[in-house]
C-alpha cells in the first residue's frame, strides 16, 4: 500500500514565469574547479519566483536532480506551456509558497538547460566542449549557485531542498557554506554512491560511449548519439521504479494484442514503456551531459571529501536543521543511506527530522504529487523561518 | 553474513570429456516449435558422464543458464582445459555423483555453443538464419531435449536440475512429461518474470539492436555487434549480482590510483570489472543468441501456459518430488516468487522441499562452490533414487 494519494491541482499556480541568465567567473581566471582547473565563462540558467524580504531572510533554493533544470514551476509564455517538474511543491499556498518565500533554483554547470555544460561553445575556438569540458563536482554546482546568491543578494538561504543529486547538493551546501544555510531538506539521496548505484551510472556511459555517433564526444556537428543516450535512460529508467511500481503498472501486460508476437518488437507493456522514455528524453538532452553528471554523482563522497572518512566528522561543521525525506520502494538510494546520515547528523548535535514515506513508485517518488510531502516539506520551512526571525 | 565457505577442489575430477552431437527432425516436417513455425535439421551439442544402468534408472539431466553451454564438468582434451561450468557439483563422489548417476547436460537450442541456433546456417541457403530464426521458448528447449533423452534410451528421468533459465526448463520438464520426470530441482528462478526482469532484459536487447554492427541480425560476415553485447552483458551483470556482493567485492575502492581521474576512464573497480565482464563475454558468445535467449525466458510463463491463468492448476499434472532452492541476495528472482511456486506446488500434494540460502553473492549463488548446496542435492538425488528403485 502507498501512501501516495490523488493530488489536486489548485488553481492557484504561480502563472507566467521566466527564465533568466546570469554569467561570472569571465576572464582572467574564470572559475577554479575542484579538479583544479578553470572555466570561463561560467552561464547560469535561472528562475526566481516571489520577493526577497528586506531582512533576506526568506530565500529557499532548489536543486535539480540529474535531468531536471530551472523551470521548477509555473509556465513559459507562449507555446511551451509545460509546468514546472515540481509545479505540485512550489506557488503561491503551496508546500513551498511564493507568496511568502523568495524561491530561486538554476540549471547545474556540466547539464544543458542554458548552463554552461559540455555543448557550450568554447570561447577560443566558439566550438562546442565536448569532452574538453573540465569534469565538475557538485561541490562546483555548489559553488555556482553560491555566485549565483551573491549577484541577486541572498546573504543566507533560509532553506536548500533537493531530490536525489539535487539532495546531494543540499547536503554540500550544509557542510560547505554552514554559515550560509539555516536548513536543509534532503530527499530521495544519499552523502556517497554504492557501488551498484555506479555500476548502473557506468553501465548507462558505456551504452552512449558505445553509440558511433558519439565519436568521443564530438557529434554537435553531426547526429547525435540519441540511441546509446535511450539506452542510457532506459538504465536509468529502471533505477527510478520500483519492482512494485513495476508489478502494479504493467506486470506482464501485453501491448496491444492477446498473445505473443514471436518476434523483438515490444510484447509487453513495460517495453514498450521503456522504450518510449528511452525515445522522449533524446530530444530535450545532451548525452555529454549526461555522463558529466552521472560522474559528478559517482564522485560525490560526503564522508571522504569533507570528513576524512568520517561521515560524523563530515557534518561537524554544519549548522543547519535538516529534513531527511526516503522513500520505502527507493532501491536506487534506499532507506538505510538516509538512516545512516541522519545517525551522522544527531551525533553532531544537530536538529534532525528524519521520515521514511512508504511509497510504491521507487526512487521518483520525491517528483510525483504527495500530499503529505507538501505538507512535511511547508511545516519544515515555517518552522525554519519562524525560528530564523526570532 | 553469507554461508558461502570455501570449496575444497577434491583431486576426483570426471577428467576429459568429450562434447557430442545429435542431429534430429530432419526433413519433412522438421521440429514444430510452439510458435508454429518449424526448425528441421535440429542439432544439439551435449555431453554425457556416468553410464545409463540397465533398469534405466539413474538418469540425470542437467538444463544450463542463458549464457552457458553443454560441459558441465571435467575438462576436454587438448589445450583448453577449462573445467566445465558446474564442475564443483558434477563428478565423482560429488553433488551430482557419476559413479552413480548417468548425467546428461545439452546446449539449448537457440544458442551458440553447438546446437542450432540464429547462427547456425540455414540449410536453404548455407547463410546463418540470423533474425529468420523462429523464435524458441522454454517449452521448445525441453522438446529438443527429449528428443535426445530418447535418442540416448533415457525414457525417465530421475531428476531434472537447473538454475535460473535452467530452473525455468526443469519446471517446465516436470509439468509437460509428468511421467518422465521423478525429481525435479530447481535453483534461483521463477515460474515467469517480473515486470522488472523484463525491464533488464529489453534494456539489454535494445542495447545489442543500437549496435550498428548488428545489422538487424546480418553481422555474421563482417564485424560483430560487440559493443552492444558488450553493454547488454554488463547489464545483464548486475541482475546477477546483489548490492551486498558489490559493497563487499568493490565497495567504492579506486582502480590504481589514490584519487579521481577527472575524466571518463573508470575510476571505480566495479567499474572496471563490469567492463571487463562485458569484454570478455562478446568473445564467446553470440549476440542474436542473446536476443533469443532472454526473449524466450520472457515469454516464460507457467501459470499463463499450463494453468489458463492459475499456478496451482499449473502443477495440477505434474508428479515429481520437488526441491526449491531460492539465494537470500537474489534479487532478480526473490525468494518470494520460490514460495510462490511451493505454495502452488504443495496445494497439489506435491512432495517439496523448499530451502532459501543465505548468500550475499546476488542471483549467480547457484554456481559458485557451496558445500552446503552441494550436500542438499547430493541428498535430494539419493533419496529420489532409493525411492524409484524400491
Amino acid at each position: 500500500m502507498s501512501e501516495y494519494i490523488e493530488y489536486n491541482m489548485t488553481d492557484r499556480t504561480i502563472g507566467v514565469v521566466e527564465k533568466k541568465f546570469f554569467t561570472f567567473a569571465e576572464k582572467p581566471g574564470g572559475m577554479v574547479l575542484e579538479s583544479g582547473a578553470t572555466l570561463s565563462p561560467v552561464t547560469l540558467a535561472y528562475e526566481t519566483y516571489g520577493k526577497l524580504d528586506a531582512d533576506g531572510s526568506n530565500a529557499v533554493l532548489i536543486c535539480h536532480a540529474l535531468s531536471g533544470d530551472s523551470h521548477v514551476a509555473g509556465v513559459y509564455s507562449g507555446e511551451d506551456a509545460k509546468p514546472g517538474w515540481w509545479d505540485f511543491m512550489v506557488g503561491p499556498g503551496k508546500g513551498i509558497d511564493t507568496d511568502t518565500y523568495f524561491v530561486i533554483c538554476s540549471n547545474i554547470i556540466g547539464s544543458c538547460q542554458g548552463s554552461t555544460g559540455p555543448g557550450s561553445p568554447r570561447p577560443e575556438t566558439d566550438e562546442p566542449y565536448a569532452l574538453d569540458f573540465p569534469m565538475v563536482t557538485i561541490g562546483d554546482m555548489v559553488n555556482a549557485q553560491k555566485a549565483l546568491l551573491d549577484h541577486l543578494g541572498v546573504e543566507r538561504l533560509l532553506s536548500v531542498i533537493g531530490g536525489s543529486i539535487g539532495g546531494m547538493q543540499a547536503l554540500e551546501w550544509a557542510v560547505r557554506y554552514p554559515e550560509k544555510v539555516a536548513s536543509a531538506i534532503a530527499l530521495a539521496t544519499t552523502t556517497r554512491h554504492s557501488a551498484l548505484a555506479i555500476a548502473f551510472n557506468e553501465t548507462a556511459r558505456q551504452a552512449i560511449m558505445a553509440d558511433p555517433n558519439w565519436k568521443k564526444g564530438r557529434y554537435y556537428a553531426g547526429p547525435k548519439p540519441v540511441v546509446g543516450l535511450s539506452v542510457a535512460r532506459m538504465i536509468g529508467h529502471i533505477t527510478y521504479l520500483s519492482d512494485q511500481s513495476m508489478r502494479l503498472k504493467f506486470g506482464r501486460r501485453l501491448q496491444d494484442k492477446n498473445d505473443f508476437s514471436f518476434n523483438f518488437d515490444g510484447d509487453f507493456q513495460v517495453e514498450s514503456y521503456l522504450r518510449y522514455q528511452g525515445g522522449k528524453f533524446v530530444e530535450r538532452f545532451d548525452a555529454n551531459s549526461f555522463l558529466y553528471i552521472t560522474k559528478a554523482s559517482d564522485y560525490f563522497d560526503l564522508k571522504k571529501h569533507h570528513g576524512q572518512g568520517s561521515l560524523v566528522k563530515a557534518f561537524s561543521a554544519a549548522k543547519a536543521r535538516f529534513l531527511v525525506i526516503s522513500f520505502t520502494s527507493d532501491w536506487l538510494y534506499p532507506t538505510f543511506q538516509s538512516r545512516e546520515m541522519v545517525k551522522a547528523m544527531k551525533k553532531n548535535g544537530l536538529d534532525v527530522s528524519f521520515c521514511e514515506i512508504k511509497a510504491d513508485c521507487g526512487h521518483d517518488a520525491f517528483l510525483l504529487p504527495n500530499e503529505r510531502l507538501v505538507q512535511m516539506i511547508k511545516g519544515f520551512i515555517g518552522r525554519a523561518h519562524a525560528e530564523i526571525r526570532k
